[in-house]
């Protein structure tokens, strides 16, 4: 056939993510152990399900009430409105005054998707976004491919062992975005938020959170996302990415919300009117059944107060191993203070390793994580705590020195 | 509060989409009917749902092996892989030749949405965009926004009430991109099917086919797709949108495959891992439920044969339906042959009235239908059958010698 193809100027794209999994998933060493998994690991290294999810699941396909309709465009109503009750509580300010709202998302970066193209549009002044390095790789991308200068940050102070949020004020110039994940964890004082809501304000940056496990830091749902109401009391306006798969342990069913903050309702109401209208080109009618298990829970009480116990579980499950790595490590008389382990909250913690150490253990032990040393606490386990805490004392010991 | 909102430019977006169905809904006239629902209808006016999938539902709910991990950025390989056997036949060329591929997509939008970017970016002399009218809010907006040039096209011939291909020929710029839905409805000669490719080929204009309706046309699930072999065995390169939602009766997890055709495996690879790039942005993780019922379906003979079976039955209806109404108008002694109803394939086809006829059916008969008469047929029933043909014979009759 001598016809030329249409798609010869297509080169192969490069591989992006899952470069470290894939030379795990090559190794053939049976001692090999990956620390990096997006999702909270079970003590016998499965994806954390809360209990409340299979029932639900079984409740749903048995409802013979239920119709399979298309969804409106702007999702399920009934789960967006849980959903904002979860995040802001109740009573909270902006839903008494109706200035939220939000737009039902499709998988782990819809929200973000969705938000990007809303900003390209509507601020064109905002053409660089800074990005926490732990997110880089997903949402980088996103606005990366809009045509934005994605830059990465992040809060953690690899000298100090600690979150620092200064960062921000530090490296944001006028008119950025900022995308946003867990900023309680950096423990700031009074004095600190009202230094750091007043810079953001005069640099007029435009705040993009990334609420993606709340419940998960602290085992306290409110206590996790209370920032964000310190953040509405002080006049912001700001979009965040909902996503509650993780939270209730449906991966398969990449679900979230967009949530819009504005000053008023009315703002509120043209915001979300061009959000529709991208979402309408984007998937138009998102898939239901993730949202329909989480609707289903968040409106029962008594369901809703069992998946609050299996997270608090979870989060118990967390602290313990992160206790037992620090203990273990001490026994082992490990240098350093590993104090900072248990000081950091969730699933994903700095183990506080420099690059050599995180080398070590990816060469020599077949222990997988990433350079920044960032891990899922949940990948270990009974089976495997004893094989990791000795290959870092190995490794600390090993490196001694090098710095 | 004095600060200034950082929406105060985003005006409220206008609505595109369901102003017919918005208007029928405020209709308080209890004889109202709707003829325009996307969706097949079963005779009780349900959204109809093929009878293997509830089973199929609670099956699933009920497998204690499944993991509910994330699905890869590709989706689903197994549902691709049934999908493009049941678009293309097992045996067929690109599928030996491995030069057929496809991205699993998420809602009815979503491969367009996919294909759009893609073509944005890798065939820039390509900024028209053809789009069959009935389809052309949905997938036209997401051509619009993307900055391509939409201009929308009809196989339907109005004065001849019959469907013609040759607006394809007549109509197309060079270079341009064409949706086409279901061109085998336009029964082309062997000789006018040569003459279509000559010219298609000589404007290099790009196919992107849309089938959402596999096996509705004609009931044979091979027979309605076959025009896409003769593509493949001309030497086509094409895009092809496969929504299964429709002919499962999944509504609520819309799911489909962006279809790869290539001239050959290697070129094919490096059209793949670009969409992969452009998905991974898009929304990371399809969502699993919908394509994991069609996949239990498709890979178990006795539930495929049931599936098929269920399929037939609603085509068996379909052309039921359009006989009776044909039957009824010629009892009325409506003026005119409605051959061309019984002519058409599938739920949706044109009764064939001019705009004067529809606006006495929608104003005068509170019956709701658009403009171009197009209807979806399952919309029709034993209960409403009587009303709706006698209305369209005082339609014809009041509406005589106005054309």
């Amino acid at each position: 056939m001598t016809t030329l193809s249409v798609f010869l100027d297509v080169p192969l794209a490069q591989k992006l993510e899952g470069s470290l999994l894939k030379t795990y998933k090559q190794d053939s060493c049976p001692k090999k152990i990956f620390l990096a998994f997006r999702v909270c690991q079970t003590s016998k290294g499965q994806p954390w399900v809360s209990s409340v999810v299979p029932k639900m699941r079984l409740q749903i396909a048995q409802d013979p009430s239920l119709n399979y309709e298309y969804l409106p465009v702007n999702g399920m109503r009934s789960f967006t409105e849980a959903s904002l009750k979860l995040l802001f509580g109740k009573h909270n300010q902006v839903i008494v005054e109706n200035r939220v709202g939000g737009v039902h998302t499709v998988g782990d970066n819809g929200a973000f998707q969705l938000g990007a193209q809303f900003l390209k549009i509507w601020r064109k002044d905002s053409q660089t976004v800074f990005i926490m390095s732990s997110k880089k790789e997903p949402y980088g991308l996103v606005f990366q491919d809009m045509g934005f200068t994605v830059r990465e940050y992040s809060f953690w102070d690899s000298k100090q062992l600690c979150m620092d949020a200064n960062v921000l004020l530090k490296q944001a110039p006028h008119d950025s975005i900022f995308v946003i994940g867990n900023i309680c964890d950096c423990n700031l004082t009074q004095s600190q938020w009202a230094t750091l809501m007043a810079s953001l304000k005069n640099k007029r940056i435009f705040l993009f959170f990334d609420i993606s496990s709340q419940g998960l830091s602290t085992g306290d749902l409110e206590k996790d996302t209370g920032f964000l109401q310190y953040f509405v009391s002080q006049g912001f306006e700001f979009f965040c990415s909902q996503s509650l798969s993780k939270t209730f342990g449906i991966y398969d069913e990449g679900v979230g919300i967009l949530v819009v903050v504005a000053l008023n309702n009315e703002l509120l109401l043209c915001v979300l009117s061009q959000l529709m209208k991208l979402t309408q080109a984007l998937w138009l009618n998102p898939p239901i059944t993730g949202a329909r298990i989480i609707t289903s829970i968040l409106c029962n009480p008594a369901l809703q107060e069992e998946w609050k116990q299996s997270l608090k579980g979870l989060v118990e499950n967390i602290m313990l191993i992160k206790e037992k790595v620090k203990e273990k490590l001490r026994l082992l008389g490990t240098p350093g203070s590993w104090d900072h382990i248990t000081d950091q909250n969730g699933s994903h913690s700095y183990l506080g390793l420099n690059i050599q150490q995180v080398e070590y253990l990816v060469r020599k032990k077949h222990i997988y994580l990433p350079k920044n040393s960032r891990i899922n606490f949940t990948c270990i386990n009974a089976h495997n705590i004893d094989y990791i805490t000795q290959s870092i004392n190995e490794a600390v010991l090993s490196t001694k020195g090098l710095d």
